[in-house]
Formats: C-alpha cells, structure tokens, sequence
C-alpha cells in the first residue's frame, strides 16, 4: 500500500467537498475528522467512506450545504438540527457546544437530529478529553446491522459509544466501540484473506450462528457484544438500544427499522447523535482527578500478562500507535482507494492530487 | 423454597438495621432497594448480601449510622460523602438529588464517595424513569474481579452500569449489567448443580480458560464482556474501566487494586458510585419522546425470533416477570437464607420474624 501524508489527504478530500457545494468551514471540520479516523487505524470510518458518501449524494440523501440549526438551547443543553449534511461538521458543533457549556455548570449534553455519518465517535469524544474534560458520544445509523438476542433480523445499526478522559502524565483514555461484537470491517478482511470468521461473529438467515464472512456481509446479521446469550448477548443488546435511545430517541432523529414504515424510502437517514461532557472540577479538584486517572492508567500497564509478549493495553492505545506511525510515515492507503479517490475527484473536477492517477487522468 | 411476602422481609431487615444502630432513615432506604433486588430476581443484590454486611460491620468495614455529607453542590452537580456506610441511602440520596436538579436544567450529574454496596445499581436508574426521566447509575466495588484482556490478574470489580428510561405505553427500558462476562452468583449456581461453566467465563491462574465454577469462584479470573478478544473482551474491558473512572476517579472514591497499596488493608473501601439523570423535555416535547420510545420496544418485541418459542426480550423484563411474581406470591428465600437471617436476628437480638426458625429460637 502507498502512503500519502495526512496534509496531501487533507487537501484532497478539500478539494472535494469543495467541488461538491459543502461550505468551507464545514469541509475544514468534516476533513479533520476524517483523517483522525484514517490516522487512528480506524480506516473503515475515514477515506474509505467516500465511496458511500458520493452514493448517498448522488442517492438524494446528502445536503451538500446544509442549514445546521441550534433548535433548543439551555444552560446545560442544546439540541442541533444537522439540516440533512454529513456528521461531522454538526456534530463537531455539537460537542464544541457541550465543551462550552460544562467549563460553566461542569456538565452539559447535546443532542443532534436530522444528521448523517459523522467518522468515528472517538473523534468527538477526545475534542473533550483534549481540552481537559470528560467527554462520551454516540451515534445512530441507517442501516440495521444488530441481531437483538433470541432475534434473527437486525434491528440496530452498529451503534457505536465512545468515551474519552484526560488524566496526567498519561496520554488520555479513549474507548471507542461498536456494539456489535465485530466491526463489519472485519468480515470484508477475512473475505479478502479466504478466512472463516469466529462461529459468533454473525447469523445466517434463519438464526443460526455462521462462519461465512460472505454471509456476514450480505444479510448483516451480526450478534451484539457478547456473541450469544450464554456470553451476555443482551448485554450487548442492551448497549446498542440505549446508543439507540439516546442518540434517536431523545433528539428525534430516526430509529431505522421504522423509519422506512414511518416515512417511505425516500425519506432523508435523519440519523442523531448524542454528546456529553462532564468536567472533573465540579467535583473535585482536577489535580486529584489527574493524578488518579494516572494510577488507574499504571495499575493496567502493570497487569501480570497472560502472555508475557502481550502487554496489557488501554483503550485508545492501538489507535495511539497508529497515530504516531501514520503522522510520521504517512497514511497507507490500498490500491481500489486511491482509484475511487481519483474517480471521485474526476466525477466532481476536482483537482487530483494523488500523483500516478493523476498522471493518468492528464495522460 | 418457601416464600416470604416483601412486607415481611422488610420487617425482618428493619429490625435487623435498626438493632445495629442504623437510623430509621437509612433503614428505610436501605430496605427499599435490597427488596427491589430480591423482588427482582437479582438474589445476588438484596438479602443475601447480609451475610458479607453482617461480616464488613463486625470487621469495622462499616459504619452503621454514618454521617452523609454534601460536599459539592451545584446547579447540575453535586458530590456526597457516604461517611463510611452501606450504599443504599447515600446512592439514594444522590439520585434523588440527581432528579430534582434534572427537573430544573434538563442534566445532573451526582457522585458519591466514601460509601459501600449499594445493591443493585438498576434500581436507582429506575427510581429517575419512575419520575420520568432517564437515570444512570454505576459504582465500584471493593474486590477486583474483571481480568483485562490479555492480562492474568483480576483489576476491576464487576463494575455494573445501569441505565433506565421511562416510555409511554411500555414499562420503562431498565439495563443493569455488570461488565464482566457473566456475574459470580452463576459460577455458585454451576457449582451447586456440579455442572461446569461456559469455556470463556474465567480463567485459571496463568490466563487460560478454565470451566470448573470452583476456579472462577476461588480466583476470580473474570473475563470482562465478550470473554476473549476476539469476540471484543476489549470492549467490556473498556466499559468497566470507564464505570470505575466516573464511580471512583471522579468522585474521589478508591480504586480497589490501589487502594490496599496505598492505604494498607485497614483502610475504608471508599466505594464510589455515579448517578446521572437526563430529562427528555429538554431536547423534544415529552409526548414525542414518549411515543418514540414505544415505537422503539414495540418494534424490538416484534423482532422475527430465532426460536419461535423464545420471543425478543427488552432490558428490564426478566425483572419485571419476576416482580410481578414475586408481588403476588412472596419472595423465594433458600433455607440457608432464612437460618442466616435467623442468626443475624439472634446475634444483635433483633426480633426474628421468620417463623420456624423463631420458634426454634424460643424453644
């Protein structure tokens, strides 16, 4: 895979989006999301979305330049109308906003309806954890990906639930995960490597567990965390309906299953999320808070290993690694990306600034 | 087993609290939540814990008429102090706290340290749905049970988070889970039955997985959710990580694997929890939430199942089943229970409302 940096990148998808209608101050936040998301390793929510945004796009289903509304607004709450665009310039606005309003009153929730993919929920919740508070985020989707336990029809999308939390000499903590058991980024790697998934990844239709990545990818019946009940399924399950309630629910964005019943097909995703902040100090003095955010975090690294050559990780840590290496060496990306970016670019004239396709476009 | 009604058993504790020394109300509080558990079918959590407070009480682990401090207070947060006693008063007071500053700012947030078990954390998210609100409630413990993925050694308790939400036809959305895998009183019940456990519930000193219940009771190797990495253990890793950051690094309560070391075995547990409460008017009309939230159960209950002869549950129904039961035909006590309460009664000379057993005692 070739590496590109993350300022070519950057430029890149600017150029895009630009040529696309959105706005500049929504490409700025929509492209610096992005890349935290292909910076991190978590590839399945930055660059590789493009080919699904230019779907959606051309689908009807994306403003290009929404009108993003602060609909209610209180001391401690606000809810947000993404006006039909992206995620990530809302929610990016959203969690701002909380950040704002808890420096006051020490915590504050913002909701956002009528919104869209917005990356990776870790995202939002380090903005927070990098400006010293407590910050959580979740989002809704559009499609449904999540078997309840004792199902055998999804009925969740991959709701996803981060949390990010400064400390002291440590780098924050930042836990960022679908709740699912398994990404569905997972099954597209084992199909390209010819493997099986793990028996409980995933159910064929009917409502047995099935080791298929195909499967997997074709009928998205993927267990909540926990795998089956005897592991604590519903546990899982629980998770992804309270990701559900929280970001659809209470800021009147869409719950999917019912959307297309509700409202016919052509209706807009109207996905939600939710943002959260809770700032230390309004509960004890944020050095004491630091410095034992630093003992929990030391204690980890310290656990006796099961492995001696595996350490014993905190979250956020792989996404930590990842980023130091891609800051320096660049941002790999496969192949069929950077052609879809070059097709992209070409569909919209944008200019293609990743060099052989390029090349090619000029040739 | 025979059964008790609650009435009864509420008696039996109170004389029990009250011959302690514990105000009346504390006792009342205290009382309140453990029948929750019991009527809830979460054993576990309510009377059967009497044999660990009778030993923390006669060990100096407990202060039986603690003083119950507000040591912070704000528009949407506040911070108290249990002053060394159970958890169910202090817990109790906090999420009331919780709910009346919701009911002004639509967001409160309310720590507590210095405090004990608490029983059953779903039992006071359900006191904010009961109000109509959503509530959440977390705590730590005093004894680490969850192994991180990859390590050997066990670094958190089972760290429970709760969650609870009101809807409008439907009873309230009630999760309560702990973070491990399964709870230990499955690894009492696999024992008692002499069957084994599951293959990815605990492991064996070393990090391998161990199905004898005997070894997860003896050494309390619990996986967290998920059990292995590869099904996402990380995840419930992660999870119970963040439940003990907002029960303990937050409100100054103690993180147990530190606690010993840094304070020696003498010290108080310092146990911490964490309740939030988030009203739903603050985002979107309370009508439209409502209906919402039973469009979302409705639709989870309609779920083509797996097994036609299991239908999809909703968080919270199990308990519900059991409390419906448990109302109409008494509480199912083990024998061993009731002479535990018998000998409770007869250590501290409370009156022993149990019968047979009392008449034993009179005998």
């Amino acid at each position: 895979m070739k590496r590109f940096s993350a300022e070519l990148l950057g430029r890149q998808l600017t150029a895009i989006f630009t040529a696309w209608g959105m706005p500049a101050d929504h490409v700025d936040q929509t492209v610096r999301a992005m890349l935290y998301a292909d910076l991190s390793g978590i590839d399945s929510h930055g660059i590789s979305m493009m080919a699904l945004y230019q779907q959606h796009r051309k689908a009807g289903k994306l403003v290009m330049a929404p009108k993003i509304d602060v609909v209610q607004d209180g001391p401690v709450t606000a809810l947000i109308d993404g006006g039909g665009g992206l995620g990530h310039a809302p929610g990016t606005m959203a969690m701002n906003r909380a950040i704002e309003k808890c420096m006051q009153l020490g915590l504050a929730a913002v909701g956002v309806r009528n919104s869209n993919h917005f990356g990776a929920a870790g995202y939002y919740a380090k903005l927070a954890a990098d400006r010293g508070v407590i910050g959580m985020a979740t989002t809704s989707g559009w499609k449904e990906s999540i078997v309840p336990t004792f199902g055998a029809k999804p009925m969740f999308p991959t709701n996803p639930i981060a949390f990010a939390v400064p400390a002291g000499h440590n780098r924050p903590f930042v836990l960022d995960m679908a709740t699912s058991t398994a990404a569905i980024g997972k099954f597209t790697l084992a199909r390209r490597h010819g493997r099986k998934v793990p028996k409980d990844w995933a159910l064929a239709p009917g409502g047995k567990p099935s080791t298929d990545p195909q499967v997997g990818l074709d009928h998205r019946l993927l267990t909540p965390l926990g795998g089956t009940r005897e592991m604590g399924s519903h546990k899982g399950y629980g998770l992804a309906a309270m990701v559900e309630i929280l970001s659809t629910v209470l800021t009147g964005g869409s719950y999917s299953p019912t959307r297309r019943q509700r409202y016919g097909d052509a209706a807009p995703f109207n996905v939600g999320h939710f943002f959260m902040t809770i700032h230390p100090a309004a509960f004890r003095p944020k050095v004491e808070f630091a410095a034992d955010m630093d003992h929990l975090i030391d204690a980890l690294y310290g656990t006796p290993r099961a492995d001696r050559r595996q350490p014993v990780l905190v979250a956020g840590d792989p996404e930590e690694t990842a980023r130091r290496e891609g800051t320096k060496r660049g941002i790999p990306l496969p192949d069929d990306l950077v052609a879809l970016l070059t097709d992209i670019a070409g569909d919209c004239r944008a200019e293609n600034l990743l060099k052989p396709a390029s090349r090619r476009r000029k040739a």
